[in-house]
């Protein structure tokens, strides 16, 4: 008899087989990049002292590892053919080398930006048609990342074939360095990557850039929500349900090694609420994005804090199986705020490995409302009210009850409270994935990653949970009964 | 003067002239595949244990002659340049010649699968850029159909020009065997294939993958029925009723020897009911789809087996006028279920050799109804209210009147009935083209292939019938008067 | 001081500059066509038949001049490498040189049929890859035109530039054999042709296939009216309300040598009113689309060739300034048929020789109504309300007020009345422009090319009329007062 | 801490790192060209007739520096390989290098015009394989300003990619000629030129043709103002409201160096009131449109010149800083004329140098009414309630608020004013920015560059105007207190 996770996700299981690319990147990268909040505001400094508080707030330990130096550094390239980039000797004084030995040094990886074009999107030096002087300037550097956009690029686009062959130079370039750079195009959706991008690279844009509000609409991301198949015009400031809508339809496209990018995470920058923010970071999470924080250290609050560090959440983010959830139902609701680009809400779930699963009860209008999911509609992919996992009793544990209180948060901050062994209400929030990775953690049964008991459903029963307005209630769910798997096992 | 079918299709005449690429799929090509109930989870147990029961159920002999092996079933190249593809020794631990010669034996073609990629869609290697070599290794084992898939294809996409000559490449590889292969391409109506794929191939695919559901919308099959032209996302999980209604404006482009492929059958999977199997396996059948089963063969139930051995309803799809039936008109309705794409009710109608016309009447919302269509709009194509077919008198055959009954079906399956010449009861609902074929069975009129007598119709009068929801009635209609033919053969 | 008229349209006047392409079609073609009534069933007595009816009805000298052959002629190539399309030697026994000579004898011109590709739409042999040898058999034939058709064509379409380099080959081809040979692109509107085929052929298809409906919608034929600009499979069964829908963003595309082809003609094949048939007719005149007819001569009724043959509306086809008429205004009504594209009215008007204009009052709609233009819009090229063409008075000629009553016309098809002259009644309807071409008989105010005399507009005034469901009226407009034209010649 | 604007446009700020292409155009350039009042009607007598009023009427001192002749010029090409192209010699009796000669002795620039296709829009002869030869031509005859359109351009247009390619070897062609010639391509926005253009060019046109009227619909510009960014048909006779609502989403693209040209102005056209030429003469400027005159002078009235001349929103065009203006919010309203577009309302917003900004607000309905934009809006890019600009005191500066008088503005036209130094009545409206530049100007508070003082809005608060129908109110916005300002400094 076939398993029942087959039966329910074929498509999931055939996804085991083959290792993707280059080996980086098989749960979504985590990190930090300098761009939402510092924009062109770069340097030496910011990188070392935001490095080190990702150290010391136990963000590091979270698995964000990569720190990411975005446009604006270079001061063009050296003399002669083929000169190489050079860094801004007032930004960098010590160079980029010295940058990344003392990233490094702690723990974490260095990475860098650059445009496939002849400029960056900031009007700096871009790489195309240097490809390969580029990649091994950032392989002698020490780089671990290479962010590589798409302004300036001299009319090579049109077909996935001529963007495809854009961005392919750069893969064989980096290749050929022979140093593991985890490889993430930025080419905002176009030419569809989710298409052909799997094979040459770790991660790819989705859509323009996100901006700081959770669903304002602004004409210079003129795509709707509903349009992200097919976007003439990505754009920019976009917002965060702007990018989920677009992504709903090639969720599936990411797979380990390889994943959908609906750009860097704004928690922390002020322009949502709490809520807000926790919607935005779950559903960033549950659909494989890359985790990339887009915060100013100088101004993070203890809440936000402990929605970056939230080891639950975290934990369906790199789950070893790498699918991603799947929207399985919106609908309008007129609550909505003027310029948002829809009042909806939205019912997404997924497998996750061990046979858990996950759901998202997401509001997004403007009233809390009660909103609950059936398990046909949870379990559609294996057959809806004809699903024998829907006709299980499921426990359910809520991703957000053993959220960070916002106090130790602040102790953390404010170097009032340690991470060290000894400091048993941090541990109670805080995941060591150095000391244990997310899936020996899941393999063990850690309650940090499951969050907290809330109660259990029927067989054919109901999901249900008051949600407040532009907020998510987000459960994992782990089969009860165990007399199907029994079954199994004959 | 000229011939009334010339009259009432010129488009349909004009076809019979020049025989298509390389002489098979005359008629829409009838098999099984593993891949909508199994997945990866193939062997040569599997292949041959349905191949004995396709043969034993009577279904070989209703035509369903190709066997085929989906993704998941190599290990790889053997080392070298240019390495051949190795069959999984575990799966297939005799072979794929031998599964083939085993296949062959029990008079059944062997088909299998490759992508026009670097990796198949389960991340198996895929065969872009070893065309020839592939091409001769199907041979070698002694295959006779390859679905050719689309995945990992490394951005070779974007206009029909650049996938043209993806796969047209394995064309010329296939060819150069000298071996007839039918040739199946899969890249899910990318590209506009209906412009394209008919000198190339026997059959292209029209959508994203088909699921297990009548109507239900999923957001990774982004496109809406109404949009079958223009999808930038195929996508997957589309419902029966979202690739017909893409696949309506362009049905004529299926023709003898190359076919519009709708995507494997779902009958006997279970996500839907009676009613709506027999209407997808009759709008297939009406469209010129490929029909290619895609159940378990330990699951299927009786009723499931009577749908799929209906000789009348298959009479239609192998018919050897080859022209597929024509959406006449579609009209939005109330009833719905809450993720239906649509509700809407169809009338379908097209020619067929002999002068005799099949006509279908689809209910997709979810209440029964009259519903009814005029001879006018039924013969539209050769004037509407001012054909010389309409005002005719038409007499009807129902194509489901003479369904097999389900107890006698499961007995088939069960073993307790069998399929030969003393078995009185199931030859009254059992065909054997192998014997006589479709083309000779209608021109001699048949009643196996005719239906059920069903009433007829007056001169500009009306096709009435009660249609059940998510249902469909279809009639063979023969002209009951013979006045204008004497005419035309004065 | 500047010219009234090259106040009011700039960009005609600019286009009286350079001859296009090869000298042909200075206005839009007339012929006749066998396809939409005879399809495939072609032969030497079918072309000669029609060609001396032509001759005889009064066709030929009021400008169908050529005669054209379409598909299914051919019996393939002869042997060897290269070789030349050979004509079906059972339906042209005389072979096409024959043909061309015979109806060269009668005054007339020949056309022929091939495809853009490896067959023809009826999947005879194609002539992509043989242009030269194809075009050097049909100029040795002698024939006159080549309707060029985009079947089959090996997914060489997609981008302008792919299509162009298609159906350049062939007019290369043309142009190397030194006969003059008018040059009819027939790709449907695929791959925008207004943009780029009017320095390589004398006319471009704007959609798929005209059928004989005045405005049924038909699934075969999917974009709307409205999207006659971006359709991704034009198909065929488009009706004449859907052609002209979409042709409205781009009728000034068309320019003396190179027209916009809205397809042939249905008048006289019995599926439309004599109300429709007019104004599909007039509509056809007025947007300079090729006037060929598509009828079976044998079933041609009076009021059909009365249509055919109105010389004041030919007169607006053949005018000499060459520039189409401009759809002002679209508005919807509710009456419409259950199956119509759309229910609307449209105003259109447009600029012709010597300072006249023609206005056309369209209604789209089921029900007779009273319509009128303002001459604000009429010329609102001109400035609308502030436009001097629109501060002048203006004479109207009804374009159909001088109809060949249909026992007149009815009399000539049936041999009663011949075109000699002494016959006076006819030459009050019949127009030679053999003897005197239309700019002739424009210029010196022949009231056959005028219409009848209909009233007058006083400035900023309104035409107004009653205009019959799915029916048109039209106006020859001329500047009453004589006062600018005083001030002009100061 | 990070400066006040750098938080508040990052996007803006990285701007200011790089110059463009070829140094000219760094504010969107002014000038005057013959098309929108004289189409073909060229010659040497009109432009220096028109030369010198740009010189006497004080719009050269304003900045409108060049002097384009539009299509229509020449006389093909001189015999032999490669000949170039010669100028009318009816139309330009003394030749080009004259003409240019002449009008660079008035303190104006030269511009000429030619078609990236076989011919030239009024199909005069094209440069499209001629680039080199007709480059050196140009820069022989002392252009310094090329219009580049895109008519008949051999099916060289579908990707980013061909069209790129086509304008890019122009722009080769006139680099390689040492001269700086101002390269404005004019391909109306096909294949996306705002991703492309600003590496070779130093504008592109964004769209279709305009006309003279603000937001009348009219077929052959079928792409509604929603449509900016995938139209397939550009078309012409767009409204001045359909190419602003198409450029909306894609106005940051322009940049010091390289703007979106929204086509031509229409003031003093008379197609439009004078409200209207007001909001459309202020959009353009707010948004970086070149700001290129296309009326006849020996029509202009007081008013349109008062329009043209106004100080105060030139400056904003020229503003240092380079970035445009964006839109906010649209809302429809239901007042709009019959052909219109939309009925909508609008506010727009952006930032100037020295911290200054502007915002618009827009009635594009046809009544007045009172319009209000919070500086929340008005400051979303830097937060929106979240930001600190939207929490400081404003001051408001009318930029209409000094606009000449018309009487003055007639004085001028009619020769009884002059704009010399004891003009002291004039000087109160206009500026010479040939004297002093507006960043000049701006840095040192020039009042007739602020507009007219219009009160103030408290923190949080809204600014709030009576517009009129089809008109728009701007300010100036000065930041009043100093507080954040002193903060900054500590």
């Amino acid at each position: 008899m076939k398993n029942l996770v087959l039966l329910s996700s074929i498509a999931v299981l055939a996804r085991d087989v083959t290792a993707m690319y280059n080996g980086l990147a098989v749960t979504p990268q985590m990190g930090w990049d300098n761009w939402n909040s510092f924009g062109c505001d770069v340097s030496e400094d910011l990188l070392l002292n935001t490095a080190r508080k990702i150290v010391s707030y136990g963000l590091r330990d979270a698995g964000y590892t990569y720190v990411i130096l975005d446009d604006c550094w270079s001061s063009g390239r050296s003399p002669g053919a083929n000169g190489s980039l050079i860094a801004n000797s007032t930004r960098f004084p010590n160079g980029m080398a010295d940058v990344a030995d003392r990233i490094h040094d702690l723990g974490l990886r260095f990475g860098m930006y650059s445009s496939a074009g002849s400029m960056t999107c900031a009007r700096y030096t871009g790489s195309l048609g240097y490809e390969e002087v580029d990649a091994q300037t950032f392989a002698d550097w020490g780089v671990d990342y290479l962010k590589y956009d798409n302004c300036y690029n001299e009319g090579q686009s049109g077909t996935p074939l001529i963007t495809y062959n854009r961005y392919k130079k750069m893969q064989v370039a980096l290749n050929n360095t022979g140093r593991p750079i985890l490889y993430s195009l930025c080419n905002w959706g176009e030419d569809y990557p989710w298409k052909w991008a799997q094979t040459i690279s770790n991660s790819w844009r989705t859509s323009g850039d996100i901006t700081d509000f959770f669903d304002r609409h602004d004409p210079r991301c003129p795509c709707p929500p509903s349009n992200g198949i097919n976007c003439a015009l990505p754009g920019f400031h976009c917002s965060a349900m702007n990018i989920l809508g677009k992504a709903a339809p090639y969720i599936d496209k990411g797979i380990p090694g390889s994943w959908n990018d609906l750009d860097m995470l704004e928690v922390g920058n002020g322009g949502m609420t709490d809520a807000e923010y926790v919607a935005h970071f779950t559903m960033w999470a549950l659909v494989k994005s890359p985790l990339v924080m887009g915060n100013d250290f100088a101004k993070l609050g203890g809440r936000d804090l402990s929605i970056l560090i939230n080891p639950a959440v975290i934990a369906v983010s790199q789950d070893p199986m790498g699918a991603g959830a799947f929207r399985r139902w919106i609908y309008d609701v007129e609550d909505r705020d003027g310029m948002a680009e829809a009042g909806t809400i939205q019912m997404w779930s997924g497998a996750l490995s061990g046979g858990d699963f996950v759901v998202a009860l997401l509001n997004a209008g403007t009233r809390p409302r009660m909103m609950n999911a059936t398990l046909a509609d949870i379990f559609v992919d294996s057959g809806a009210e004809h699903s024998e996992l829907a006709q299980q009793s499921w426990d359910l544990y809520d991703l957000w009850g053993n959220r960070m209180p916002e106090e130790i948060a602040a102790g953390i901050i404010g170097g009032n409270v340690t991470l060290g062994a000894g400091a048993a209400n941090v541990t109670d929030y805080y995941y060591n994935a150095t000391a244990k990775s997310y899936a020996e953690g899941l393999a063990s049964n850690d309650m940090l990653l499951m969050g907290t008991a809330a109660g259990s459903v029927q067989p054919m029963g109901v999901v249900e949970a008051m949600v407040e307005g532009h907020g998510v209630r987000v459960f994992r769910m782990r089969m009860r009964s165990r007399l199907l798997r029994r079954r199994d096992e004959l």
